[in-house]
């Protein structure tokens, strides 16, 4: 790892790129913006990879704008680079060939919502708070909950998913339907909005995750839930990082529906407890939601709370009063913050994996044991209920020492998931930063076969280069 | 519509298909079946699509023998049809262009079950009776219940799901991961025992639903589930079908967890009391089940008889005794003879519809009206909470007006399904007998794309040529 490990890849012959963002210019007028700014805003900054800035932007305000885009950047054999709010952690909105980035903020209409068949078709553009703004007098929402504001089609393209997605699956159990501009321009309609369907490839989970490499996203349609009548928020502390486990998979194989059920572990505790002035155990906590009628929030708190008992889970405290569940997931939301304020002008290194969730506990154990070992500080929070965790590197990129540490770390945190018969990630997605484990976890046969569908449905290779597949 | 519809496909050369079957013989002894008897019964028969038999059938016992026989068909250019238990509905395992049908009956071991992380590892040839006799000591089950007791390498193939999908999901919910011989025998894994995974495009959902047309399933990780406290069943009769069908809206919307919530037409409620010897009133009726604990159980059926209540159900009971829950379900488990006995010597042709279900009122009530008009008997019953309904019809397969007749019911039934926003098949697949609605559903874009992944996956065109694809 460090700050110069993505190399750029080929680029357009400059004759090509003026020939299409001449075009571009011509059919855009000022929503085609070369300045630098603008295209450094666009290019991936969150994490440690480095800026790959795109040659210039579109903002696109209707599919026929992504369209054309498609089309000019096609005939000019021009990369295209999906942009939605920029909160990806790969570099999935990099630009290693340059090329020309299609912002999709204006593209944010809800087309239509359908409350009672608890569907909602959107542009590319709706992030998930102006969603659930829009939705919230209909008794409806959204329940991914990735933590950023994310777009979602981002959120699709990344495959992305958060805390609750314990209870109402990821991006990929939510998307019903797509439509995809194409290399040509045209759309593919993936689906209909009926909640299932034998009819044929599923190419709707063929796009979600692709990471704009196989087209881009220009409609969605999702699932949407109905409003839980009561929400009840509750925290418990554990002798030990086992025990919070145990008392997570015993609640799951008794089909306790938890909303959400996640993992701090004892450096998190306590940077949460410095940050956010709270006086939690500094030891393994669990912070729980519950969503139901009044009734069944009480039975599902007062039965983890006697499988938590079981495990060594002390202090357990619930409430179903708005301000009370604030202050219990403080600790969680403030998460990232707490991390920044242990080493203040440090980066976050942000990284995460997923294993089956019976070896959830060997695997935080150890990758705490190796932090150690390493003289490394990276507190970890999990969605525990999914076996994901992830961890926040404090690293100061300029320390070549402590980044060849940071680099040796991450390596054995996938392997070790790997081993364990998990994946190198459960959210984040592969992008630019985890091309080089696809392999390890999946096998060459996998990475010919995803090669295969790339240069299927994207022959010229204009659709995001450099993401997902490795260099071969 | 009639017994001939399915055109034959251009067939291998016969040298090639003789050297195919000599080096098969060599390698598989008496494992490889010539038999007329033998093809006739890999021959897809349980709808009105003409019988193909393949040219030869092999028992596999092990992935390697899948991996020899796609090997020497691929030198071959001969066809290769994955077979379970041949109770596909569509066709799937008719062999239109001959070739070799692999047998994977016997490979139905189950090769781990790691109940804490509520998933297993199994052979493709084991039933889903088999798997739940052989899971029930841990306390755990797999829920997907299409009615036939199919294998799940299958199950995954069309995309199966039935009964209990309204809370459980498909088989696009239910498989984790796959491993998939592909044209050269090499073996492609799809996914990680992860319960949620970016890493990279999503393989598993491809050849979920795929009709083993991009390779033969070999192995499968699939997700369990706990085997809940407490089942209830219960039955509730409605003045009309609106009405039951707003009781479902209004059940999911709330976010009862009814496991299973199904609809019998009248005309399905009169065959069941006359079949089954029951009193049933005849109008539309909800069967229901309810998992959960003892108490969820009695606040979900609590809850679901009030909202019945102002949808104009009636009658509502309920019942956790297993001698009870059994005749409650006895009008749905034995539908389809019900159905059969109406017309002794019919045939039955099966057909499944989904739509968005605000739709599903009028849809239902729009087909029997058609079928009144037509002439036609075709009982309804639905999985009305997932929008999917099945039409039964019968059917003299020597009555060319009858035939015809039905030919029309089912392609309005078809357009009337896709005009709502719905799909040609919720759960039966597109094998032979639906591709011709898939363009309309849709469009050609959609319909090159999975040109274009088949051509990628299986550039021979070896693996159940003449599925899911129309002709061009």
């Amino acid at each position: 790892m460090s700050m110069t490990a993505t190399k750029p890849l080929p680029r357009p012959e400059p004759h090509q790129l003026a020939g299409a963002i001449e075009a571009l210019a011509a059919r855009f007028g000022n929503r085609l913006i070369t300045s630098q700014a603008v295209r450094d805003q666009h290019a991936h900054t969150t994490t440690w990879l480095v800026p790959q800035p795109p040659d210039a932007v579109v903002m696109a305000e209707a599919t026929a704008d992504i369209q054309d885009v498609v089309r000019i950047c096609a005939a000019h054999r021009v990369p295209v680079i999906a942009f939605g709010t920029g909160t990806s952690l790969e570099g999935q909105v990099n630009a290693p060939a340059g090329g020309v980035c299609i912002d999709l903020r204006d593209m944010n209409r809800i087309l239509a919502v359908h409350a009672d068949d608890l569907d909602c078709v959107i542009e590319p553009g709706v992030t998930r708070k102006a969603l659930n703004e829009h939705l919230r007098d209909q008794g409806v929402f959204f329940p991914i909950d990735p933590g950023a504001d994310a777009s979602l089609g981002g959120m699709a393209s990344t495959r992305a998913s958060g805390t609750n997605a314990v209870r109402y699956g990821t991006m990929r159990e939510n998307v019903l339907a797509l439509k995809v501009v194409r290399g040509d321009g045209e759309i593919i309609t993936t689906g209909t909005r009926a909640k299932k369907s034998s009819a044929g490839y599923d190419l709707t989970h063929l796009f979600v995750g692709a990471e704009g490499t196989l087209g881009i996203i220009s409609e969605l349609t999702i699932k949407l839930r109905g409003i839980p009548e009561t929400i009840a928020a509750a925290a418990c502390s554990f002798t030990t990082l086992e025990g919070a486990c145990r008392a997570t998979i015993l609640a799951i194989q008794t089909g306790i529906p938890v909303a959400r059920i996640e993992l701090l572990n004892e450096a998190q505790v306590q940077a949460s407890n410095a940050y956010s002035k709270l006086t939690l155990p500094e030891t393994p906590l669990l912070l729980l939601e519950f969503h139901g009628t009044a009734d069944e929030v009480a039975a599902q708190s007062r039965l983890f709370a006697e499988l938590a008992a079981e495990c060594g889970g002390g202090g357990f405290e619930w409430t179903t009063r708005p301000e009370e569940r604030t202050r219990l997931w403080q600790a969680r939301h403030d998460a990232y913050w707490s991390v920044k304020s242990l080493r203040p002008g440090a980066g976050i290194v942000a990284t995460d994996v997923c294993v089956p969730i019976s070896r959830l506990a060997d695997c935080v154990v150890e990758t705490e044991a190796d932090l150690k070992r390493l003289g490394l500080v990276s507190p970890i929070v999990g969605h525990v209920g999914d076996g994901n965790f992830h961890c926040s590197m404090l690293a100061d990129v300029n320390d070549v020492d402590e980044m060849a540490r940071g680099e040796e770390f991450m390596h054995r945190l996938v392997e070790r998931a790997q081993a364990m018969g998990g994946t190198c990630t459960g959210e984040h997605g592969i992008g630019q930063g985890k091309q080089k484990y696809l392999v390890g976890e999946l096998g060459p046969a996998a990475l010919d076969a995803m090669r295969a569908v790339k240069q299927a449905l994207d022959p010229l290779n204009i659709f995001n280069p450099g993401k997902i597949l490795p260099p071969q």
